[in-house]
């Protein structure tokens, strides 16, 4: 499965080395966007930015670019679609801009629903747009926006943003972090020495030895660091405590040794495979990963289940780095190159294959086919999610409604579709049980169709 | 020498291969900018860009790239200054936005008087600057212009800018031309079959002998072409005749191949040269240029005064692909890497030399220097141009009047500083009457400071 | 662990694709060698070779480069190490020389242990070598040897090698494919349609459904193919069935999914953690390996204790593509950027930990050390093979002696060092028992001393 | 006229800064071969080489790429042509090998006329080969050669090599300087305080001032340099002077502020071009040169006949960069890239066009096209010697006697083929008048036919 529109955020205060610092801790958030990544750093004068598309080592390949961005404090991001993009190179971030006068670079994760809404008016008022982002709509929104201080500008523009959104702000003396009322994505904080670091993960912070108390950012909080102090305000409804957390963060998109709305998601994982296991029995002689993805619940699967765990497939390291793709005479002779199903280890076997989820199906098919091919005698699929039937605004992009083979099928016609001999996936409450949440604290939207917030739809967009 | 803030402009308005020929063109003006080239395409639908810093050949090294632009409609741009760059990739032109929901991508040469104003006004109504460019100043004006077409909403905006200016701006279904009132810049358009096709300078028309019926867009018009035919404006006061064509595109930037203001540069610069050989006239035994720079004119100047043409110096064509510089300890060991004084042509010879212009000294100053030392008995330096004392504000980047030697020095101690045998420069009534010119109709403030329209200092910025 | 001195070998005779097959195949092979990659090919006429070091998809990052190899004859090789090389781009395979007229390319796996020997002997014979690959050396022998055939001329220089080695070899109108007396390296040959194909390993074979009759090059065999057919010739003592199987191949370099030496290289893993259990058992609360080395053991480990499989360590997937190392000042910082404990797993637990090999214990050390300082109660240490205390000559570039630290402590000092709570290696019986080995079929000599031919110090190098 | 097969040396014992002073040198003899550059560098220890395909700053893009060539002796080489590679890469210079156990560096100048015949015996005699460089058959004769030291089997080796050659030669405590008997190329050599310099001309000397005692190594001498001091050999037969030095060095390769053979190239030039207004006057308006082949003889041409000098064509200068080449439908469009005919100076006029020379006729045809397309009334074609009929077998890659269009056709068919008014080559006996040469100095093969020694064909090759 591989979804699009998703980012990762990272940001020092106050340390020399922030760059050098936020570019590892943008390398260890690179699964979170392979396709751009950028920097940008201030020492209280003007602002330097370097961002490009490919991956955080490609676009800082010479030690010197980095070198030119020595300052105390940092912003970075790596995304993962460069949609939108007809002067691609200047669609990547962070985004840099005059608001007011004063210069800013930005940093967003998410996705806002009322994006198309906002540009309008925007644009209507004589706005000139540069790039496709709707982070330039916040940016605009910003300049526009009157008040004594950055802060409470930024207070006031947030007020105007529906949607997923968490942000770094960087200005010559100051560098803010912000993560929307409902929660949609995470953003930590925590200290290292004098200095203060942000990041979408906390697998980032683990690099560093002298990172300490680490907390999140709560929903609807605004935290400004200057040398003055840091500073936290709050935004949005007080009278709600609604989150819609997003569990495909704890499914897909978090890595495993990550702390993710308070839990490690290794751990969640692990559960959701124990759970399935509980839901979905089998008779079988081996549980196996489709790695990576399902690592960690193929791990629960068996502990529960008590079928020894092996590895079914293999997969070649090196593959992700072709730029050359098989040419169609060569397909025909169908490549296999990503994943490779071992005939020692299926052959004669019912195997139990545990994947995070089902997107269009397509490849899911040529893998269940390769273990059929390879010699398994049953193959059973177990989903460590209920079926996505519905499409996301808040940052995940998946195919819509048409195209997501749950929007369609029935898991009976998916399992006949994929020629496995049963398909189960997690249940809804199952999942929350995993997760000890209650339905108002996670965005289930996916699954259930029940969408938090109002859709662009409905806004009329 | 070398001045910076240059640029040169090309654009085709149907043909199917109008990315390639702008990508020639623009090879074609590559002297006229060599920091950064961009190009911008459409066929009606959504605009496509690539810009980047470096030769146009490194902009373009992949084929790719250029068969991506493939569309009927093209603007192209070469600029010689990055300055100013945070974000550095974003600074570069053609420059791509969307002015009041239409996507509208520019190339501009020039450098408008009162664009700090003109900022800081757009910054206080909200305006977000992306780039440090005056050209997107210009975008700015027009996503807030009101009026019926583009054309009378570019022309309420073409009031609003003082200083140098000539644009190409693309939008989906049309090409614009436009040439300030005072005719600052040059800017061409010819036929290519149905095609229309512009160009900073001639020399790029040259390329392709189907390009006929070439005019100057004239001071004050605005020439834009669509599918349903070309339509010509005009804007500014019609009142006044007075032009200020910059003299130093005869002097220094245009190819000698090109026809400016109405005349072959190659002439000029020959005139230029035969006129200081009436002016200062000198005894010697040969005559020879600091080449490319003073070819055309020490043709003129050996030409009037009867002494033959040598070659005391020979350039390494080489050279300028270098990236390596010589580390200090070798520069101790005085590397002349790009002219070599030849011994055999200089020694024991009075020799006059004919160069375009002097302007902090220092490269004249070694020049000078390694022709004595090649044996010259005496060095009679010509210059084709009147000392330049003060800056321009109207696209060239002079230094500031005080770096600038003639700013500070008489003839005499410059002479002196260069230890020269004796120093001419070209007189102002001298060059005038080489281009038939009246004072009215060129700038020519570099060398008298009589600017043609209100400075950056007296609009108070 | 990082070992040198290791290829990877593929090979096509008779597709039109063969340089596309070779190079899907050598991507497979990736893992046998990362610093430089090579393709020969020829259609009867002149070869073409395309080498340089980097990864395959470096080497051939332009679809061009591979198109222009384009031919129905194709051997390709990936290397691991460049030593020796002062003109290094030539230091990569396949080598390509005029061997008596002939023009040859020649790629190669393994170690001669006469090498030293046979290169003084031919440079005092006047032989002129221009690289330092012991590859060279045949090629020279070849020059010089005398027979009716290539074939023969070539079982007349194999007599004259001692020490592992795998050979390809192309010519304008053969492929011909080597493997030493004792076996030391895999070589696998198959039948693609009417093409046939040779790899270091199966696992390259994976990616085309339509090759078949897969079977290992005997040792002590040539096979030679050209459009004539396929030959077969033996070479070596007849009386000898003793072998030298590099066990390291099982424990260490081959891919999982590769059938080595008739065995499935993770199901043979896979017994070693059974094994393991059963030589070193423990209580504790968790199995876990270092990713990926110990995987496949780790399973077995776990199955056969009873004790749960979890996950330690998380890989940082991204992190080998970085160019920029941390700087002093972020190394004192500790940056842990490979793998990363998990606290949420390890801590308040007793941990198995399942690795392949100690090299020099300093990785080791510092894993360890993050295990403990995320909070692990008990660390065990379990290695899948006995210590390393000796060197290889055939083609593992081990440290030496001295270097490796079983070389120079016994069990119980390496678990002080490593300051875990216990350390179990994997027997020399136990671990033949897993591949139904008998001593005379393996080469155990890193393990035991035991080299099974004359050493380069005993031959007098 | 581009024409193959031609190289440049570069040289430097006893400076810390040997490879930068080699890198600056091979930037200055950049005109001698464009296609590939390569520096080798010894302290006494191991020799290193970096060399590849492209220009001096392309292969040393890369200022690390120098540094680790830092060295105190250095040998370099720019090569035009890159022919006969399989294995491109290692198809450059200087070449490295260990000859008799001793690492050599040698780079090679020239063309050797026995070269095949040479191989062919090595080749039978065991010899492998792996470029096609005729200097890998000096290297190999080397490793075979006996004798008491280097000097002296060098000297045996040069006994059995016929034709054209320069040599530099490295090891790792010497550094050997070689040209051939009849003296073909040239070859300098000057001290540089305590070190030795080496280049193929004296251009390269005029970087550094230090630079002093330059003379010419002599034909059959060879100069070797350690640290015990400096050693001059003979070779070759002592009862000649016969020289055959190649007035093509003077006519076209050689940069014109370099002294060749005791001359000043642009003296010469100049002379020939005086010879030619004395041999083929003609009535005309101007006088302009071919840039930059034509630019010293058309002074010459102008200042003899008194008619003025102009400038028909101007170059661009960007050109030499462009990667992409116009396509099919492009250049119907007749791109005109690298030299624009002026029209407002040919227009109506009486035109002498000078150009060093004429091969196959094919782009003087499209120049003198140019000129009658943009109005020139007569053109008349000078060229600055005399009509080239003859094959090289000496270092310069002519295309074969069929291919010159001076070896089909007479004067008068070249001139209406031309479509030109008139057109006159300069003769042999004015030529030699210029250069003071008799006949026997110089060799004229490719004019006259007269061979200085046996040609391959007569050799039997």
């Amino acid at each position: 499965m591989k979804l699009g529109h998703y980012c990762g955020l990272f940001g020092v205060h106050g340390n020399a080395d922030a760059a050098s610092i936020t570019y590892f801790g943008l390398q260890a958030l690179q699964h979170r966007g392979q396709e751009g990544a950028g920097i940008a750093t201030t020492d209280g004068g003007p602002i330097r930015v370097h961002a490009d598309q490919g991956l955080v080592s490609d676009v800082f390949r010479e030690k010197r670019t980095l070198e030119l961005l020595t300052n105390p404090i940092a912003i970075g991001h790596v995304r993962y679609s460069t949609s939108g993009g007809s002067s691609s190179s200047c669609n990547v971030q962070p985004l840099y801009a005059h608001c007011g006068g004063i210069p800013v670079a930005l940093a967003h994760n998410g996705d806002l629903t009322n994006k198309v809404q906002l540009r309008k008016r925007l644009e209507n008022e004589g706005a000139l747009f540069q790039t496709t982002m709707d982070s330039e709509t916040i940016l605009h929104l910003l300049a526009k926006a009157e008040g004594p201080d950055l802060e409470l500008r930024l207070q006031s523009v947030l007020a105007e943003l529906q949607g997923a959104y968490t942000l770094l702000l960087l200005t010559p003396d100051r560098l803010i972090a912000v993560r929307d009322p409902r929660g949609f994505r995470p953003l930590m904080m925590g200290r290292m020495g004098d200095a203060t670091v942000f990041s979408s993960e906390s697998c980032a912070f683990d690099l560093y030895d002298e990172i300490e108390d680490v907390r999140e950012i709560e929903p609807g909080e605004i935290v400004s660091v200057s040398q003055s102090g840091t500073r936290s305000l709050r935004f949005g409804d007080p009278h709600t405590k609604r989150l819609s957390r997003c569990i495909f963060e704890q499914v897909y998109f978090a890595r495993p040794d990550s702390k993710i709305f308070g839990r490690n998601v290794h751990r969640v994982r692990m559960e959701f495979g124990r759970q399935l296991a509980r839901e979905h029995p089998v008779d079988a002689d081996i549980v196996s990963a489709v790695p990576d993805s399902g690592n960690s619940a193929s791990m629960g699967y068996s502990l529960e289940s008590g079928i020894p765990l092996d590895r079914s497939f293999i997969k070649n390291h090196y593959i992700g780095r072709t730029f050359i793709t098989p040419d169609p005479k060569t397909r025909s002779m169908k490549v296999k190159v990503k994943l490779n199903a071992v005939r020692e280890v299926v052959e004669g076997k019912r195997v139990v294959v545990i994947d995070d989820s089902i997107i269009r199906g397509t490849t899911s098919l040529s893998r269940m086919a390769a273990l059929k091919k390879a010699g398994a005698k049953e193959v059973h699929l177990r989903i460590s999610c209920p079926p996505t039937r519905h499409p996301c605004y808040f940052g995940i992009d998946f195919p819509t409604q048409t195209e997501l083979i749950a929007g369609k099928y029935s898991v009976a016609e998916i399992a006949k579709f994929l020629n496995v001999d049963s398909l189960g996936y997690l249940s809804e409450a199952g999942m929350l049980k995993c997760v000890d949440g209650e339905r108002d604290s996670y965005c289930l939207a996916c699954f259930n169709g029940e969408y938090p917030c109002a859709t662009p739809a409905e806004i009329g967009e």
